[in-house]
């Protein structure tokens, strides 16, 4: 039996694949109208062909499956019979739109012909039908053209020389200008033209600009946009073609009883459970679109046209319980007659998804599982930072990176130093950097966003900035940034001083000039319902990297379950303390070194107090110092020279100094337990400033649950040598205080040197901390710093289809994870393993971590809630 | 039964241990007076306390197992019985040596107590004896010296004072000037500083004396220097103790038929097999050491003591027939008898192992398996450089790393373009430089060798050295050295010039003042011959790792059987294309990259012509542009100004490009096949230099077999990609010529992923190269050029036991390669795999290349033997 290609449907008669998601079958467009036909809703009959059609073409040259065009032939009379018209009659012609439509949206990507079925003859039966002239005339005469640009090829500009060509003849500037009879000469002269570059007349046959229609979508599949839609936006490759609709044509421009609109079941910027929607009268749907008229609200309907508003928010519930969600409707009155052309499920903003996917629950049209999976884990983010006043005006004047989300507003300052000395004015400051350095880590947590000139998504801005909660804007490279002189000289070739006020938004990457008024965001309780749904779902636990007393407390109310990683080099780069630390590093001999350290020691505790304080109850995961020193010093030779003074040493000693501390490749250099290997008295110092603070807390009776965690293992000797020096320095100061605190060892593996000995390092430790951006960075050879010479490029070609350092890759990095933990679980069930790179807050790493049976994510804190929705959503999934 | 703890020796009655391998019971000298003895050579009777006794010291709180001293006691005796002399007599003392003797040979790293056995009775006894009062009371002087510092822990300088105090009064200088009286005082005074000392008499009792010593030296196997001597040794911690030897003290300085020497059986500079030895008469052992009085030729002993030379030889000759070896061996001549006191496996140069091995076999004592197991891999490198001349005058003036071997000679000059300029005038230079950069590699090449002050074993100017088989002290940190004045600071504070001449050994790392002399090498017979064998035994095909044909056919004279990597970017660096290839790197456009690149074309087609010539009939590997592009540029600013001039552009504008390619971490940067997967336009250039260079030495009538190779790839994609991209040109250039030649497509493996995900490589290459360099600086995250500041502290500390830039690690890296071998395989059984990094040439890699199922090896010029020779050993060892 041949296979079908062709499915029917119309109130009378309406064919539906016997397969479990027909939209595999019938695209996303097909799919819908057959269902909302099938549902009883008043959709213009027409057909599908299949997509499985579109992969015959491309796997046969080019070919239709054997008699596809007589079951074409067959849905055309039937289509004919049902609605009464002819294709090519005079009196009363069936016209079709001929559309594409894959089983994922691309939007505007692939061709659609509309009025198909136009030629000397129907345009009487059309001029009968409408009763408008012109209207038919009009029709013809864009249907020619767009039959000829997307059916035969041709350039559109051609077209557009001879209506340019005739409006001039007649000394008018617009389209409406024209007569039915300038109308008839365009119509003339486009069938010349098409003669000319097609060497054959325009097809009179409807049934050959069908077939030609037909064609046309199969091939717009593989057009370059098409193509390239697919690679941006991660279409897999197992959807394979699209499906052609073709549609018996109506018109909301026939008259007076006729309109178009478009409508949302619910309110898609807040969720509220209200119609929302506009429409217009006498108009096509790409008039509402092109915005020449304003349209009315969906309300006024209920007054304008009450039986069709009846019929039409009928359709509204029915579509709503059918599809359980909050639907996108277009839809068209024909002289009074309502047609719903298409729906589909409607974007929305974060916080209507969270409304609505709560409010359905409520509704008992969902579980509250299915409404875990119903919001996108990402969106949650706009929930969480302050935002663009949507209604305030605004005026862009460049565009870099979104890297950081939030808006800020303040005034330029080009300096760390400059943002401390400003903000302590209690003026608004936005940082704006050529790059930023971990010098500049306080100057950033004191402005109200940072602006940076060079660097990725992941640059040292952004990736510090998203930590803190700072909205970031990175790479913004169109406009270039003089720090020396203080300027910022934008594209048009303005130019911003110190002091100028700018608006950031690090959703969008967007700058904005002068002040744009924000707003700050509400956490409804809606969003806290859900997350708690969440909770209860999910078998990950989540936790936060904070490096502050303030990051814990914010990640905390985030729900975060613990910290997962504190990273103490940012605190080193502290004001009252970064001299001592220069100290330290500069020292020739452990004696000068234990000296610098001790000055660091009660500093470093009195942080900890305030985070074991802020995470009272909850693990906290410290890790040792983990950069290469260098990173300490100026790199200036004029504050190298200051710092010489202050330390009373030679600049020239000094610099000596720094430049052998200069490394190569210093992500692979002398960094993380390295430092400790060396120089043991640096571990002591910082396992004493974490005990003593755990005994501190300890004494006022609260809990505390220190981890102490050892970077940059790639040999069991080092973290055996390293577990000694920490238990015995946590022991002396223990049995000194003579209070019980427990605390645990925990190692980082972020080099695929630890995931090979995994077994090894177990022995050793309770804990394990996959560093998943190190990770990444030597799994692949990459440098984050440098990978952007040529990962975009690799993004663009598809050579990748994310990037490693946004979302895991699963095949090799994964694959060495999957490696480590089995080897670990091997030797220690109870040892407990989790991730804290950038990864960590982003959902399909998340869904991933899930699947291979970690044990917890850890996340900068405004990422805390997307990671435990994405952690839900992992578990709850039904299983492939 | 009690466990057997002492082996008792002498001519009447000797014990062997029932085990494979005695040495792990008596220690290596137990093992060889045992061994000695049953084999009837005199050896003075004594016995051995096994190393078990010493690992039950150490293991129960320094007791001896039960019933040992009794033992102890029951040897003793016996040993008085067989020598008819007794312990502390008056008229026939026995007086004992007391030394350690460990498995593995640990010189001078442990204690000894000599003449044990002396008291106020048994000195007596002894000047009877020896009929010399004088020798006497000088023995027993040193005996309680000896005593008093190794068994006690007395000071050596306490002792020495009482010395100089008495050689004060007398007014004498030399120790020899004291007469017997003298040396009572000693005696009396030294007691008395024991007294003072040790609170107690010096012990009179000889049971006491040899218990104290039994201790003493089981004690010394975990002092400092023991324990630093097996960690820097690399002695596996399953050697667990030593062994103590008792034995009966004989003298060579009892009276003019009395005398000490040692000999080899064979010649151990040359291998001759000729008696080599010398001998003093009425002298100890350490006489012969300390160099005194000049000894007498072996050969003199013919005549002077007939026959005890040839019961001495006859012991040669029978040793020899025993260990199938060249012995090192240690006499005593006491009245006229003669006893041996050790012998041993004789140390030799690698020329006199090679000879020994192949004599042996044309003796019939070894196989040819067993003869390739006799010489030291390593050691070959003495017969492939040119190396100092021993008997020449030389004066040390400073001692780096010996970084290259082999020896050379020549003028200072301080930069590479004075190396070229110089070397263009016929004149020999040493090329001087704080540390190397790819910039230097042509001046490299014309130098007689290269000395840095920075850097270790695989900095730069070490592995290019190597390459090139160009001599090399690197890291020479004593000196300092002034590029910009051109003068190199020696540490006593003399000064070296440009144009001074110094010479340079890289076997050792020493620099010698002026010109020293320096003799070729010669490769004699012997050599080929052990090496044919070699080449029977091995299972590894041994490649070359050859830029240029000169290296090219070097390393074929040497046995190689293809190239393993030709790296194109050397020949990049050449004076008559830098210019074009800084032009292609600086271009904006694609047309720009093109136009530069057509220059670099037909050098870089007349290079590999040059190589497909000398390597005639054998695979070539050449791999595709590999480092990143920055490394072309000039570092300078004056350079990049000149450059500027040259190229005709702005030099600012020059200075932003190279600064915008200027990379935080280089090595894992833009770089390896990302060139070419971001300028294909690299890669078909180079891919058409290959093929038309094959074409046209193809055309000549030679076979040629090239492999082209995709560096540093991490993505499957990449392969898939370059491939195409290879294959394309390829065929192009193929179809164009109309010949036909056989190439195949190669991938190195150096990145972690690249391992994880090999199975996916393996469809599109017919070879694999494992590049172990980089790919031990990713699994460990080591960048090579940084390690420095740590990886030598982690040695000393015994964190790693090896370099693993120098010795593979198997546990990780090494890991990572069975993984990727198996996964290759599994989809390719025919595809070949090999390693082409440092490792490549360095024995115990290549052992583990060859047991994991590898292919080939490819190593520099000058490791080709030594890797083929290893290879063999691999194959022919035993299987543990």
């Amino acid at each position: 039996m041949a296979k079908k290609y062709t499915y029917f449907f119309s109130k009378q008669k309406t064919e539906v694949p016997d397969v479990e998601n027909i939209k595999f079958v019938l695209g996303g467009k097909g799919a819908s109208l057959v269902q909302m036909t099938k549902l009883g809703v008043p959709v213009p009959p027409g057909f599908v062909i299949s997509i499985d059609a579109c992969d015959y073409f491309y796997k046969n040259d080019r070919k239709y499956p054997e008699g596809l065009m007589d079951t074409i032939d067959e849905n055309i009379k039937e289509l004919e019979e049902i609605t009464g018209k002819k294709f090519g009659s005079k009196v009363n012609p069936l016209l079709v739109s001929v559309r594409s439509g894959a089983a994922v949206s691309m939007p505007g990507m692939m061709d659609t012909v509309l009025n198909l079925g136009l030629n000397e003859d129907s345009i009487e039966g059309l001029i009968k039908q409408s009763g408008n002239e012109r209207f038919a005339w009009d029709s013809y005469r864009r249907f020619i053209q767009m039959y000829g640009n997307v059916v035969m090829g041709m350039e559109h500009s051609h077209f557009e020389n001879i209506l340019d060509e005739v409006k001039g003849k007649k000394g008018v500037q617009n389209d409406v200008d024209l007569d039915v009879d300038d109308l008839k000469e365009v119509v003339k002269k486009y069938k010349a033209l098409y003669k000319k570059e097609i060497g054959e007349e325009f097809p009179d046959d409807p049934k050959k600009q069908l077939k030609n229609g037909i064609d046309a979508v199969f091939k717009s599949w593989n057009n370059p946009r098409a193509i390239a839609y697919r690679r941006i936006n991660k279409i897999a490759p197992e959807v394979i073609g699209t499906a052609v609709n073709v549609q018996s044509m109506v018109f909301g421009n026939l008259g007076d009883n006729s309109g178009t609109g478009v409508a949302f079941t619910r309110n898609p910027s807040t969720g509220e459970k209200k119609y929302y929607g506009e429409y217009l009268m006498k108009a096509q749907g790409e008039d509402v679109v092109a915005g020449i008229r304003t349209p009315n609200h969906l309300e006024d309907m209920a007054e304008q046209l009450p039986d069709v508003y009846k019929e039409l928010t009928a359709v509204f519930d029915l579509l709503e319980k059918h599809y359980k969600d909050m639907m996108d409707i277009e839809f068209t009155i024909e002289n009074g007659e309502l047609f719903i052309l298409q729906s589909r499920q409607g974007k929305r903003t974060g916080m209507a998804a969270v409304k609505i996917a709560v409010d359905l629950v409520k509704e008992k049209m969902l579980t509250q599982k299915e409404a875990i999976l119903r919001v996108e884990p990402q969106s949650l983010d706009q929930l969480l930072h302050p935002m663009i006043d949507p209604s305030a005006e605004k005026k862009e004047i460049a565009k870099g990176l979104p890297a950081s989300p939030g808006a800020g507003c303040g005034q330029i300052v080009f300096t760390a130093e400059d943002a401390m000395e400003w903000a302590k004015d209690k003026k608004q400051v936005i940082l704006v950097r050529l790059e930023t350095s971990p010098e500049d880590i306080e100057g950033m947590n004191v402005a109200q966003g940072i602006l940076t000139g060079r660097g990725g998504m992941t640059s040292h801005a952004a990736v510090v900035a998203r930590g803190m909660g700072r909205c970031c804007v990175a790479g913004c490279s169109g406009v270039s940034i003089n720090e020396d002189v203080k300027i910022v000289k934008l594209e048009n070739g303005d130019i911003l001083k110190e002091g100028d006020w700018i608006t950031i938004d690090g959703s969008n990457g967007v700058v904005y000039e002068g002040k744009v008024p924000t707003v700050e965001p509400s956490i409804s309780g809606d969003f806290a319902k859900l997350m708690s749904w969440a909770d209860k779902a999910r078998k990950l636990e989540v936790r936060t990297n904070a490096d502050t007393p303030k990051d814990a407390k914010v990640a905390r109310e985030f729900g975060a379950e613990g910290i997962g990683l504190t990273r103490t080099e940012h605190m080193f780069f502290k004001e009252d303390r970064i001299f001592a630390v220069r100290q330290m590093i500069l020292s020739d001999t452990k004696e000068q070194r234990v000296k610098a350290l001790a000055k660091i020691e009660k500093m470093q505790q009195s942080d900890f107090e305030g985070i074991f304080k802020e995470m009272e109850g909850l693990p906290v995961t410290i890790r040792l110092l983990d950069p290469p020193l260098h990173e300490f010093l100026p790199h200036e030779d004029d504050e190298l020279r200051e710092l010489a003074g202050e330390m009373g040493v030679e600049f020239e000693e000094l610099r000596a100094k720094r430049d052998s501390l200069a490394e190569f490749n210093p992500m692979l250099g002398f960094r993380g337990c390295r430092l400790g290997m060396v120089y043991p008295e640096i571990t002591e110092m910082q396992v004493r400033a974490i005990i003593n603070a755990a005994i501190a807390v300890a004494k006022k009776g609260l809990k505390v649950e220190p981890e102490i965690e050892v970077p940059f293992v790639s040999h069991v000797k080092e973290l055996a040598f390293l577990k000694d020096v920490i238990t015995n320095t946590a022991e002396e100061c223990l049995s000194k205080s003579k209070t019980k605190v427990e605390y645990k060892v925990a190692a980082m593996l972020e080099l695929p040197r630890s995931c090979v000995i995994t077994e090894q390092l177990a022995e050793y430790v309770q804990l394990f901390s996959f560093g998943t951006n190190d990770l990444t960075q030597t799994t692949f050879g990459y440098s984050r710093d440098d990978a952007g010479k040529f990962i975009g490029k690799y993004i663009e070609n598809g050579i990748l289809t994310e990037d490693p350092f946004q979302t895991l890759d699963t095949e090799g990095v994964g694959e060495l994870m999957k490696m480590a933990l089995k080897k670990a679980k091997s030797v220690n069930k109870k040892i407990k393993l989790g991730i804290c790179g950038e990864h960590g807050g982003e959902p399909k790493s998340i869904e991933f971590c899930h699947k291979i049976g970690m044990d917890f994510v850890s996340c900068s804190p405004y990422r805390v809630p997307i990671a435990r929705l994405a952690a839900a959503q992992a578990a709850v999934k039904p299983k492939k």
